[in-house]
């Protein structure tokens, strides 16, 4: 009824995650808290997992972004639901290491790695590192080449589509921070240099064309882009690139109108188009991997915040304010990103008010929603925003303060903190006496 | 020259800071860093300490508004150079206590402090609660009736005064989710709630109009505005509060083209306004408090980074990658918020190109500054962004699980790091295994 399976309106009348009452977890575990469904989560991987297989005869590999939400945990679900891992920084891969994440499933991406991050990732013994730049990709030569060892390389190529997204999350056209442009030759002279190098290893191709996108067609046009060039590399060099990331953006649903697009559906079409390009360009198909983040943990996440003043300014409009906000979801302030809200305690009423949702943060601008619709909500209620599990505590800062909340995994075995609140003696602990 | 006086280009050409060579800072600190200026930092103290005593006879009190960057090193200096300190959270709270500031002179706001907040400010003996609303003020009442003590308050109240700043941060007009509104009556119906409690101290009244404002006018007018209601609330209820708490909102230098207003032309302007005011409203001249954050340390402080990439593309734009971004400075993605970039090893050299320099995080939006003009920069150089001792570090979030930079202060005595560097294994310390 609510629009995400593990969401369910209980006897009581309110919202349940995974089974669980939240006006429970939240008496439990206290308020701000993000809540997450172990189930919701474990299903999208096999989903995943189920369509590669099904449509692509397994010749493909979905490798978790864990900048989406990263923890020991999440490493360790995603491992046992036999995906892979996509790592940005050398945080994220030391958050990999210590949950015993198999690094040659490990992929490393990132515009600007630093010299000291290529080096971890080589001494991991990561499988795939994602150069996105000439001056990378020689730091990563002159770095094999030091240690006498191969590294296994994958380049990141702009295909040069717009998936007609939000203009801060769109990554594939030509102006981007983010890999070779193909117009430009540069793609190719990159290609080349990888070949030519004795300490690199070219594994195949990666491109990424946004976020949150609901359409596939623009996918399959990266696809045929990616594909064509895979030929021209093959005319060029002789060299059959054996592997094309595709990434991710699958778009997820952040409030009802929003419609994601069924991930087997996606890898149909996919993989049909992968197949016939390459009957085309007379190659084989190549092994697929696939990189989402979003469409794993997006909305199996919730917040629950407690309700502090609720302020009308007559003909205006009413603020309700939680008693967390932009420091734990900066994505309205930095996106106006769309989220569902309810009244914890009521969360199958009707929703009969508007509202602008406020945080605690000194700042005009922390506001989580405004003129969303709700049900009533009264002081030291407890108010729900919906598919925050993406994005919201990877981003999370300490802005005035704050602790980061902690988050609980709601599972078929009970529930479990996976990442403990901070304490006070948290804030401080770097401050030089 | 450069426009800011403790910024200086040493004899190699270099940028220093409070006479250090940034090249040097980043060598033995790393980067990406901060680097603050003691000298900048008291200076900037003193001239609210000063022109508080020359044009007002000494009747006030500059309270450094922590959000702006607190630590218990900022904590210190503000109190050695006899300001209060304004706090907004039981972490800046904490941090107070931790860095053993005067506990009388902590002035603690917020738009939805939490009932352990308040509980706290009340253990801890805080000087000033400022009341945001009803809500607060009954669980604050509440709250110091159940403790047998009494609460000492001022109100923040809605001016009604837009200061023709950035929409994201205007605070003083009506529809703000911060305070008490003048025009509905609501701030007087707070104000004899709070005089009719025998567990509230009514101490004053406080305002806040906005940031970042270049103009002395706004600050007049809300001056006029605060002690006319003062006035009313005198012929109303006979009450003369002692009090008048002006809030912050200097403006500071980004760029060249901020031109903010020297300190002392704002006091005295001010104290005119509340001198003239006060002689027709037939009452005494109120103890004055002002809340600089920002004119505090912003301009005090920088960033250095190292370059990455250096990408053209032809026809459209240079991308200059550093190892930072959005998660040290959210404020670009945030608020398109401009800056001043250097080639810190060609600090005094002429402008010759126009960039975008990106930061390392895994988004397209993660930008510092779009088309903006530095020196040439080769991969491997430093690259400092002045100006960001302000709602850069205290923003920061470990987005992409990057580790925060660690903070230092140039003084007289030397540098000391007074926020250490983020380790990895502080990225996972909150992780449950």
């Amino acid at each position: 009824m609510l629009g995400w399976e593990h969401l369910t309106v209980n006897s009581l009348g309110h919202l349940a995650i995974g089974g669980r009452d939240t006006l429970a977890l939240a008496e439990e575990y206290g308020t701000p808290l993000f809540v997450m469904s172990e189930e919701a989560i474990r299903e999208n991987c096999r989903l995943y997992r189920r369509s590669i297989e099904r449509f692509y005869g397994g010749n493909g590999l979905a490798a978790y972004a864990s900048k989406a939400f990263c923890c020991k945990a999440i490493c360790r679900m995603v491992q046992e639901e036999g995906l892979g891992l996509d790592v940005v920084s050398a945080g994220e891969l030391y958050t990999a290491k210590a949950a015993d994440f198999p690094m040659d499933k490990v992929i490393f991406h990132g515009s600007n790695k630093t010299a000291e991050e290529l080096t971890m990732a080589l001494e991991y013994g990561v499988g795939r590192i994602v150069a996105d730049n000439l001056t990378e990709l020689r730091t990563l030569d002159a770095l094999a080449a030091a240690k006498g060892t191969t590294a296994p390389v994958m380049l990141r190529v702009k295909p040069g589509i717009d998936a007609h997204t939000h203009e801060f999350i769109r990554t594939g056209q030509i102006d981007s921070k983010f890999g070779f442009a193909l117009e430009t030759g540069e793609a190719l002279a990159a290609v080349k240099l990888a070949l030519g190098s004795k300490n690199l290893r070219l594994i195949g191709l990666h491109c990424h064309i946004g976020s949150q996108i609901f359409e596939i067609d623009p996918f399959c046009l990266a696809v045929k882009v990616m594909l064509e060039f895979m030929g021209l590399i093959c005319r060029e060099t002789g060299a059959v690139l054996g592997e094309l990331n595709l990434g991710g953006g699958f778009g997820i649903r952040y409030i009802a109108e929003n419609d994601p697009v069924a991930y087997d559906r996606y890898m149909e079409k996919v993989a049909a188009v992968v197949r016939d390009c390459c009957k085309k360009l007379g190659f084989p198909a190549p092994f697929l991997l696939l990189e989402p983040g979003r469409s794993i943990v997006g909305a199996a996440g919730i917040t629950l915040y407690q309700v502090g003043s609720v302020k009308t300014i007559p003909g205006i409009r009413t603020y309700v304010s939680v008693d967390g906000g932009m420091g734990d979801n900066p994505r309205y302030a930095l996106y106006q990103a769309d989220y569902t809200f309810l009244a914890a305690a009521r969360a199958g009423e009707p929703k009969t008010q508007t509202v602008t949702v406020a945080g605690k943060y000194c700042e005009s601008g922390d506001l989580l929603g405004e003129n969303v619709s709700l049900q009533e909500v009264a002081p030291g209620e407890i108010l729900a925003v919906l598919a925050t599990g993406a994005y919201n505590y990877s981003m999370a800062s300490n802005y005035n303060r704050n602790p980061r909340p902690p988050v609980v995994l709601v599972g078929e075995k009970g529930d479990r903190v996976i990442i403990r609140r901070e304490s006070l003696e948290d804030l401080i602990r770097n401050d030089s006496d």
